[in-house]
């Protein structure tokens, strides 16, 4: 019989809770499928005294998430702290130095130091798995990394912010104003405490650098992410592109083009009919193309106690299992340097200006696309109350930085107001 | 380094080719992502002289599968040929009795020698492995097996049959008859030899089986799978389920009970707004809950080339990289005989009666299922050309069983004509 697998967690807010309660409800179905007991031996968190809802006492506690790691009795390291840096990397690195297998679901950690710690990780020969840092409980770093293993990927894509799903859908549904929802989405918890993190798309921006990293086989390269945010969506935007056949999510794509690995993570229109378009709530959705599976589309809860900490024991029962794949699917020194190549792609896109109210205007604009090269598939004009009227315009496909010089000779003519709204559409 | 991992492909249909096709095109990727070369040493089929687009001179050939299975320079079998019996399973069982793994997309084979092969594989230390035998080209086996390993499921769902799947919503798009798409589909060759393995649900209940078998830790019992077939659905039934918020898919639903385990495959009715509503044409759809993770949705391609190859291709890419979890997720040994629990759990269902035109007719229907506890919760009597009405009447959650026995009684009346239709209807 080989010995029980022991797991040491660092952090016991809700996700570390959903494990242990795991670990304790299902014993022996985990024992069963792995084919060793898997026991916590020892926990740690920054509080010790605060009911948590599950029993503690059978496990020793440490202070310090680092002595936990390296604790004896500890076979697998649980990182549920959080932070990119400070004692959730401490204690990962100083586990996967002691020959430690960790598992993680800490997105941030992995989208910058990633690669020094899949390098650390395979130099001791232990495994460095992080399914609960992407989609929550989608198993979705499984499906890219192994079962789709033979695919060129063509393109990945992801609503991965479950926050932001939610503001854009309840803005939608209740025809409320992005503050609004905004304000009641902090009141319920649902933001991080700097909630940039979730409306500027940096959190669903880290997880689509870990996806594109293991598509590509890239260094995990969260700074040739273009993030934008949906701070700027209106509840007119939404609607307009309903009209049209659209609806607005923050939408991740990483693409590979002959010139390099395209990221970006922004407000995006897509068919209201397609899988993404049809997403509600807080759910995620991860879209992997292969040229040869084509379309897989992956969908589930993408936070909470439950489905996250699935997400870890899933990783957990693959240690168990005794299974060792390179965290990024293939060794880290054979991962290249990203090679850039943002905007590259052409698109159709979404426009929304803000035109003066004198003769001409609208022929000013047209003109100027037109010079540009930008041509228009559809245009509309809307009632307006004040002085400026809205105009939307569907382009045909363009590159976003021949629309951006476009754009910069639009308010050169002087008949725009403020800073037009321009968003990609994806076909899906 | 580790030496190349050389297959042996037993038939060079389709799928065959499409492995070919990958295995030629993405070796270099192959060898980076599993860091081991993987080759072709030999291959298989009916025909020798037969141009399949894909050179073959690199390879030996050998007219007898069992003696592909067996050659010494064969690691990995890759059975292909299809059929439950005969040469498959033969040399199916020639290469795990020589210890060698077996990749698989052979759904009929699995589906009744499941447990012996699974016993067998076990016992000479192979790996068996099947994720092109459900579902195509979704990693649906790797999602239930693995990423999804810590939960207790609760109920799989899935339309995999996608011939059916595109007869239906044919039929519901363009208003023709089930006769008129089912010629269709045979004459462009969408359809098996005997269309029975299609229409009548038994290829789905086959891949029903063997995701029950992984999910429960049963033995796969495909005699245990309810079989209802397509083949009485009128477009009549797409319309008016449509009316009423629904549409109808062959959906195999497999659910543990408190009494045992139940397995249907058949068409039902499923809300219009889901994801399995709104699942088009030939593309599958994997529903996946889980106490811990909630609801797991999977969609893809569930054949052709392509996307079966890359299943067959991700399972060998597994191998390379040593894995080997046993064939249903535990032990053989370990499974239980399932215990068949049909038709226990209640559910609404959808009724279709054709009412003789005469009066009280509908009074007398609705007393006798009153009489025998079923509750109507709507109902709708449609105009009629003949001489029967058509009645629709949809329940409130009964049994399979109580529904039988109060139709029973609905016939004893004489005023209903023809078998009535009974579809039950799936809160997904």
């Amino acid at each position: 019989m080989t010995p029980p697998l022991r797991l040491g967690i660092a952090g016991l807010g809700t996700v570390g809770v959903g494990v242990l309660r795991i670990v304790q409800d299902h014993g022996a179905m985990l024992a069963a499928r792995t084919g060793r007991a898997i026991e916590i031996a020892a926990v740690s968190a920054r509080t010790r005294d605060r009911d948590r809802g599950v029993p503690l006492s059978d496990y020793a506690w440490e202070d310090d998430p680092v002595a936990l790691a390296t604790r004896d009795d500890v076979d697998v390291f649980v990182e549920l702290l959080g932070g990119s840096d400070g004692p959730a990397k401490a204690a990962t690195e100083a586990a996967l130095t002691a020959g430690k297998p960790v598992v993680t679901a800490n997105k941030a950690m992995l989208a910058i130091h990633g690669q020094a710690l899949a390098e650390l990780a395979e130099a001791n020969g232990a495994s460095l798995r992080f399914e609960a840092a992407v989609a929550g409980g989608i198993p979705c770093i499984k499906a890219l990394t192994e079962g789709l293993a033979a695919n060129r990927v063509t393109r990945v894509m992801g609503v991965m912010n479950g926050t932001c799903n939610y503001i854009l859908t309840r803005m939608e549904a209740e025809g409320l104003p992005y503050e609004e929802v905004f304000e009641e989405a902090r009141a319920l918890g649902y933001l991080e405490a700097d909630p940039t993190l979730d409306v500027g798309g940096i959190d669903a921006g880290h997880k689509l650098a870990l996806l594109a990293a293991i598509a590509y086989g890239n260094r995990v390269d969260f700074d040739g992410v273009q993030l934008q945010g949906i701070e700027r969506i209106s509840i007119d935007d939404i609607r307009r592109a309903r009209d049209m056949g659209y609806r607005i999510k923050l939408l991740g794509v990483a693409r590979a083009t002959p010139a390099g690995i395209e990221q970006s993570m922004r407000p995006t229109l897509v068919p209201a009919e397609s899988p993404l378009g049809q997403l509600e709530g807080a759910t995620n959705m991860v879209v992997i193309e292969g040229d040869a599976v084509g379309q897989v589309v992956l969908r589930g809860a993408g936070a909470g106690e439950g489905p996250t900490a699935s997400a870890v024991m899933g990783d957990v029962a693959d240690i168990a299992r005794g299974l060792n794949i390179a965290p990024f699917g293939q060794p880290a020194a054979t991962l290249e340097r990203a090679v850039r190549a943002n905007a590259a792609t052409p698109c159709a896109h979404y426009l929304r200006l803000s035109l003066r109210d004198e003769p001409g205007a609208l022929a000013r604009v047209a003109t100027v696309l037109g010079q540009a090269g930008i041509s228009i598939d559809r245009m509309r004009q809307y009632d307006h109350p004040g002085d400026d009227a809205p105009v939307l315009i569907v382009t045909h496909p363009c590159t976003p930085g021949d629309l951006a010089d476009a754009l910069a000779g639009v308010s050169g003519t002087g008949v725009v107001g403020a800073d037009p709204v321009a968003l990609q559409i994806q076909d899906v």
